[in-house]
Formats: C-alpha cells, sequence, structure tokens
C-alpha cells in the first residue's frame, strides 16, 4: 500500500475549522487506499506568542529552553488533527517529535535530522491508523527536544516520505501552487503543472516564498516527489516538482521568472586586481553574519578592478560601515558606492542547458524596453540581473512575454 | 546536600512577571545551600483554553489526544521558568515528563505514577542545576503522554519529593497557609504553623481547598513533609504538614473547622431493617458516578430504619430520579425526602483522641446557641454535624471561640 505525507501548513491549520477541513483532505486520500502520514505546523500565530513568552523571560532566549517551549505549538496541532479524525470515525494518533522518533544532532534552534525511526509509525499505519506528526521538531541523542529552524515543518515532512519511502509529499498552503512568476506583477501569470526540482530550487533560493530552499533540497538529495497545493481549494491538483529531464521539444524553455526587491547592490571602485583581494573584502562582511548574494568581479585594467556584491537592504548600512572602517583603505580602493533601490530579476528553466540564445533574448527583450541592467549573473540554468527597482515590474511582465509563459 | 522540592501552582506562575518572582523564591532557597527541584503547572487560565480547543474538535475528547494537548501548558511553564533561572545567572534546566521520567499507568487523564527514573535529574541536580520538571503529566509503558487529572501538579510535587527523598515539598499557592478556619467566616482565624498529617487528610477532604486529598494521601503513604506556603508574600513561613504526634499538654486539641456548604440531605424514610439494603440503595448512586458522602443508617424500630446520606447539591436531581425510578419500591420505603439548605462542618483535631469530652463540649456550644443539627458522624479526629446552611456561620464562629482556636 502506498504511503502518501501531507504537511499542513500554519495558514492551514490556523483554527479548529480549518484544522476539520485539513482532516477532510487526509480523509479523501486514505479512502483512496492510501496509508496517510500528515504533519502540521502550530495553528498561525501561535509560534509569535510561544516566542514573544521567551523574550519577556530571557533577551536572547537559552536555546534548549526555547525549543522545548515552542515546540509545543506543533504538539498542540499534532493531537487537534488526530481529534478532528477521530471524531469523524477514522483511527488516528499524534505523535511528537521523540514518539516518533525524530532523531537530530543538539543544534538547537536549527538542528539536522540524523534518523527517523519509522517502525511505530508503520505498525500503525499497517493497523489503520492516520498518524499526525508534530512538525519541526525532533529529539537530540540526549532526549532534549529540538526545533529544525525555518520552514522546519516541510523538513519533517520530507524526511517522512523519505524515510517510509512515500510515493508523493504533498505541501498543502495558502497558494495553489508554484506560478511562472508573482500574478500581482504578472495577471497573466500561469501555474505550473510539474517543475523540475533543480528549477524548484533556483525558484525557492531566488526569493520565491511557496517552499524553503532547504526543503526542497532535502527532497533533492532522497528523491522525494513533492507536490505543493492549496488546502483552500482542495480540488486542485496544484504543482508537482519532480525529478524528470525534459525531453520534449514543446516544453518550455524557460518555468519561471523570479524576482527579489529587497537587495541593495554595493560597488567597491579601483580594487587592485591581485589574489586574495575577494576575501580581504568578504572576509569583514561575512564574520559580520551578514549574508552576500550575487558577487561579481569584473575584468581588470591597469592593474585595477571593480567589486560588486549584493546584500539585504536591511543590512546595508552595516555594510558600508565595516567596509569604510576596515576594508576601504587597507585594500587601497578608490572609491566605494551603493544603490538600494535595486530589484534581482532571474530567469529560471532546465531547457537554458541545452538551448543557446536564451541570454541574448532575455537581453534583446530587456534592451527593447529601454531597461538597463548592472550586473549580470549566470548559472547552467538561470540568469540573474539586477536592474533599477522601478523598471522591475515592466521587465517581469516583457519577459514573461517573450518567453512564451503566458500560453504554458 | 538536602533537597528542597517546590511546586508552583497556575497563579504563582500566571505571567512573567509572577514567574520571575516565583525564581527568585528558588534562587533564594538554592543560595541557602540546597538542592532545588521546581515543579510548575500551567499558567492560569492556559489549560482551559487547551481544553476548549479539544471540546471544538471533538465532544468528549478522546483522552490520548486531550492528554498530549492539555499536559503542553506545564511544558511551557517549564521551560519559561527555565529561562528566567537562567537570565538570572543560574544553571537551570527544564523536564517534561517523558524527560524525568515519570512513569504512569495508560489510564489517561486521570494516570497514576508508578515509578521515577531520577538518574538525570540527580545527576543535574549534583552538577548545580536547578532542575523544573513539567507537572501533572507522565508517559506510560508505551510511551503515551499521560495527565493525573485535578491536583496533578501537586502529586508531581510529592512523588518527585519521595522518590529523591527531598526533605521537604514546599506548596507554594495564593494563600499563606492553612487556617483553623476559613477567614472569610470567622475573621479572627488563625494560620496553623504546623499540622498533623492526619488532620490535614480531613481538612483536605472535608472541603479546604488549598491541598488536593490525593496529593495529601500520597505524602501520608511516603512520609513526604509537606509546607503550604504563598507566592505572594515570600517571607511567610506558611504552614508545616508533618507526621508528629501532638505529645505536650499545652497542643489544641482541635486543630481547625472546616466545613462544606456545597452538598446536600437525601432522607429514605420506613427502609425495612435488613442486609443488604445499604448496597440496594447506593449500589444505583455510584452506578450513576454519584459520589456519595456522609452515610448514616440510624437504629431500626419496629423492623424499619431511616438512611440518610448527602450528594453534591448539583448531584441531588439526578439521584432522586434513581430513588424514585430504581430504588423507593424495590426495597418498599415509605418517604423519600431531600434538603438542600444544609451545610456540613467538622471540628478536626488528633488531640481529640485522647481527650473525652470534645463531642459534649461540641454539642454543649451549639446547643447554647441555640443551633439545631440533624445528624453526626464521627472519626477517631473528627466530628461531622449537619446543620442548616443559615446557621453555619454562627456555629463556625461559636465552636472556633469554645475550642481557643482564636488563641493558638
Amino acid at each position: 500500500m502506498s504511503i502518501i505525507v501531507q504537511k499542513f501548513g500554519g495558514t492551514s491549520v490556523a483554527n479548529p475549522e480549518r484544522i476539520k477541513a485539513a482532516a477532510n483532505i487526509a480523509i479523501k486520500t486514505f479512502n483512496q487506499g492510501h496509508q496517510v502520514v500528515l504533519v502540521v505546523s502550530a495553528m498561525s500565530g501561535e509560534t509569535n506568542k510561544l516566542i514573544k513568552l521567551c523574550d519577556e523571560m530571557m533577551p536572547s532566549p537559552e536555546l534548549r529552553e526555547y525549543d522545548s517551549i515552542v515546540s509545543t505549538g506543533e504538539q498542540v496541532t499534532s493531537g487537534l488533527m488526530a481529534l478532528s479524525l477521530i471524531n469523524l470515525g477514522f483511527k488516528a494518533k499524534s505523535y511528537s517529535g521523540h514518539q516518533v522518533k525524530i532523531e537530530t544532532d543538539g543544534a538547537h534552534s536549527k538542528a539536522r535530522i540524523l534518523n527517523i525511526e519509522d517502525t511505530n509509525l508503520k505498525k500503525d499505519l499497517n493497523n489503520g491508523f492516520i498518524a499526525v506528526v508534530a512538525g519541526f521538531q525532533g529529539i537530540d541523542k540526549k532526549g532534549n527536544i529540538t526545533t529544525l529552524g525555518r520552514g522546519g515543518s516541510d523538513t519533517t515532512a520530507v524526511a517522512l516520505a523519505a524515510a517510509l519511502k512515500a510515493e508523493e509529499c504533498q505541501i498543502y498552503t495558502d497558494v495553489d501552487g508554484i506560478y511562472t512568476t508573482d500574478p500581482r506583477v504578472v495577471p497573466e501569470a500561469k501555474k505550473l503543472k510539474s517543475i523540475n526540482f533543480e528549477e524548484m530550487l533556483e525558484m525557492a533560493s531566488l526569493g520565491s516564498k511557496v517552499l524553503q530552499t532547504r526543503s526542497v533540497e532535502f527532497a533533492g538529495k532522497y528523491k522525494v516527489k513533492l507536490r505543493v497545493l492549496s488546502s483552500f481549494s482542495p480540488n486542485n491538483e496544484g504543482t508537482e516538482i519532480n525529478f524528470e529531464e525534459k525531453k520534449n521539444m514543446e516544453d518550455p524553455i524557460i518555468s519561471g521568472i523570479a524576482f527579489n526587491r529587497d537587495e541593495a547592490e554595493v560597488n567597491i571602485l579601483g580594487v587592485p586586481d591581485m589574489p586574495g583581494i575577494a576575501y580581504q573584502i568578504l572576509g569583514p562582511i561575512a564574520e559580520a553574519n551578514i549574508d552576500v548574494d550575487v558577487i561579481i568581479q569584473n575584468l581588470g585594467q591597469d592593474g585595477l578592478t571593480d567589486f560588486t556584491f549584493t546584500v539585504q537592504k536591511n543590512d546595508l548600512k552595516r555594510t558600508l560601515k565595516i567596509l569604510n572602517e576596515k576594508v576601504k583603505d587597507h585594500i587601497k580602493a578608490r572609491e566605494i558606492k551603493c544603490d538600494d533601490e535595486i530589484a534581482k530579476l532571474s530567469i529560471i528553466g532546465v531547457g537554458m542547458k541545452s538551448h543557446v540564445g536564451v541570454a541574448s533574448k532575455m537581453f534583446r527583450t530587456l534592451a527593447e524596453e529601454g531597461l538597463n541592467i548592472s550586473t549580470i549573473s549566470t548559472s547552467e540554468i538561470k540568469i540573474s540581473v539586477i536592474l533599477e527597482e522601478k523598471s522591475l515590474d515592466k521587465a517581469v511582465k516583457a519577459l514573461h512575454k517573450a518567453f512564451d509563459l503566458d500560453k504554458i
């Protein structure tokens, strides 16, 4: 009998009515002849309420206690979901992290799953139970409760699907799938029936908020087929994230356009073009725990080069302070500039691996719209550009049309 | 090094401020050179909120899930208390039922403690930690979370004190000790410095709400010295509940007067005086899960007798229905009467074992006040009477004075 893992996020279990709706989705799958494992988040708002209590007791709360407190949100939902299923006449049981058990390392608040003991779960599934697992949590070797960090319930679901060799891991959320781009910017944006795993990984890391990068990576590592669906429109099939290579001529070259308005660009001009210069610039930034995204170093001239990178907008001030105080004179740079009115735009598609001309089509389209781009970076399956923030919407619309994404 | 167990109830941990105040009480004890184990209830209101959620999912919720959900209240408080202690510079750790671990039977929502594995706890105490245990909960042999029922956190505290051979188990609550009687009725009521365990057991079972009967019984069984104190006036020494026999002539004969306005009296008149009659009357009542308190059968005359018992006022209607439908004709009783405007009053004291004349002094005092009593029942250390509810206050005041309780 095949196993389906279904994960319901915070908005999908926000109150007793939503929990009942989710229970009905699970029952439908169960009645189709599957064994069903549910993974649930805390009811929306609950985790923040618990975090606030922690902060009131101790600024920067000690993490062992923080984990033990915050994990109760998921434990409550798992019990309520089981009650709802039992109330509808089905056999159901909740499991906290230590009951499954989901063993993690001891890195509180960002633990990694080491092992899943699925004996209890499998026994109950074989006895006709629907299993409801509290997401986001585990237990370390010493019996301490741990949490998995942001998007942790997605990770729990994928890890369980891998351990149980599930047919599919379904992520229920408040959107009904993965779109070619954000429908708020391009009303013609189309929901994708399927997307390749590598494309999804780029979409997630480039700012599509539907799935956390980490859970997509995890699914890739263990070849778990994912599906993103809406718990608010249960008859919709959502978007499947699979591992198939695109083979047909008709398959679109580009699957989606992702963008991010949260970054700022920093330019260091007139830097001596010598080995180790990137580390001398970025080392102090990394030490301050500032994440750097795009990094570009142009070809040098007369022994000098320009160095560009992007950071989150709210890290810009700290970044400039570090560069001016610790880096500029040290590396003898001529000037430091910055721009926080930029946006990053990326087109993504495994199809571009085998299609020349994708980049030139992208640049021609943007040029025809009169849009200027400052920097470009590419990988095998994506091309990212940085442009003025005010040009972003126009650029996304033009590219969406140029690559026929409205015709998918 | 001696161990002190301190239990803080819901009002004593109602919010972050109260939790910090409780943490300071624990620290004071720790700094006096004791090892300290705290047992905490859920923040007041939290358990009811969780029960309401359960009821919304399923009328009469399935109890395994109910226990798992409701137990999270104590888990949250234990973590918050540990954070508060860490924030003040002390080593502290929270423990849920499965982390201690506290093993119970599988009777969900009213589980009994079978065993406490104290290895982890003792190791941490010896390493200088203050241990904070979530009250009210345990885990059964199969790993299911269980709860101990009403007053469960008191039971957890007493059980831990017994297992750890603690010097004392301190119950922090919102009253500052055990009084000779309710100060709302008798303003001259005095706080007792100490009370004998058997007296406390009578006080608890007769309606003094400070301690649950079950935790007092537990303390008696394992000879755990209890102390009741207020977390709101931390410099008060409260009331010690010990196992010492009273020896001095000066020790008061009577320690306290307890009363209960919640009961109603039922009289069955003209019952054939024959073996098995009590069971024929009370059997159907017990089957309906109605608790019976005082039971009196008067001496018979002409082969007939009168049978009296008391029940909770809100059970009276159901009781009369059962008696009229299932009992009256069957046992050929003449008449069934009831009175719900009564109160039960008890004087309690181990001293009365060796002092004749306590009962006669009680009855004389009530007679001098012109108060009529309907029924009397006695044990070695208490005398209970039933009288009109409107006479109760006058009776309590008169007896409090007659037995010199205002001079303790």
